[in-house]
């Protein structure tokens, strides 16, 4: 696609190309649709943009986004809290979330332990989640952590800092093949995890 | 998708969700990527939407739109001013621009004729047309318009009203097979069309 006649045209494109996954002819579609808006709509878009940067914050307990001091969920007394599970990032609660299987709390690490892309356990808040352990009447921490070695090492790494509770119940994702999916097309590594970690047939459940 | 736990963080996902063909996990991460961005991007992004809305104008000889009072196009002098070709719609310019094999000016309609859309004449550009026919030297209009039935009335209903000059070429855009398409998936109309007006065969071109 060549360049634009219009500059303002070409600067507006230019930034929506810049979006993950946009191309130039689709950058357009959206700005020939912003073009037909009315002006209150269109500043509606863009104000809501601004008021979430500005005004985001990090959940002081959990570091999930909030727009409060204390996220919704950490918040919600309908919660277990009692339970915390330990993800990467905001997006990994949102996936949990949507599961509805889900009732306890939770703790963003804000990534992995990656050497190779110099994170170490000081980048992450691994320290916040070892003062919650200690000072909040914790029972279970879940590990639900990416399926490669950086994430169990990881997982791993937090799990020899923990203080040792004999109340402290300590998991991680189960690992198997995929509901709906053929043994067939299920890696041997996945398939050799699943079929070690089986689970009791129950005739009532 | 439930709903995010941060209310900030579902306006903005609804205000991208709002735009053509993107959904609410691709609006998630569209803001997610605007999380991750420095305050001065979001900036930039914003503000190149708000300068295009608040300062872009049509072309007062095309209607194209434009930065200025008059469009790059039109303002090229470079560009054969004795040709138009009439659009329906900006995008249009953008498709013919894109062949890099038309080098004169445009009219942008801003529609068609569309009585059961009740769009009538009288909401085209077709004044503006005939008053630049009349007032500059064009020697051809071309109609680059939709094959429909809609397309043909809106360039039959101008040819009908285009002053009478003796050196003034009407045309409309070759309809045919695809480039590159089989005989076997063209349409009969089309392949009818397509061998009515069939191009004679020339050794050297």
């Amino acid at each position: 696609m060549q360049s634009l006649s219009s500059k303002l045209l070409e600067k507006a494109v230019e930034q929506f190309a810049s979006l993950p996954g946009i191309g130039r002819k689709t950058a357009l579609r959206y700005v020939l649709h912003m073009l037909r808006q009315s002006p209150e709509e269109v500043k509606q878009f863009t104000d809501s943009i601004t008021a979430l940067k500005e005004s985001i914050r990090e959940c002081r307990q959990c570091h999930n986004i909030s727009d409060e001091d204390m996220c919704e969920i950490c918040s919600d007394p309908k919660r277990d809290a009692q339970t915390i599970c330990v993800v990467e990032n905001i997006k990994d609660i949102m996936s949990l979330e949507a599961t509805g299987q889900y009732r306890g709390l939770y703790h963003v690490l804000g990534g992995i332990i990656s050497p190779m892309d110099g994170i170490g356990p000081s980048d992450l808040n691994i320290t916040s989640l070892l003062e919650r352990v200690a000072n909040t009447p914790v029972k279970e921490i879940i590990f639900a952590l990416r399926a490669t070695i950086e994430g169990d090492t990881t997982g791993y790494y937090i799990f020899k800092k923990l203080p040792r509770k004999d109340e402290l119940l300590v998991s991680t994702l189960a690992k198997g093949i995929a509901v709906g999916n053929d043994l067939e097309y299920t890696d041997e590594l996945t398939l050799g995890r699943s079929i070690v970690n089986r689970v009791r047939f129950e005739l009532n459940g």
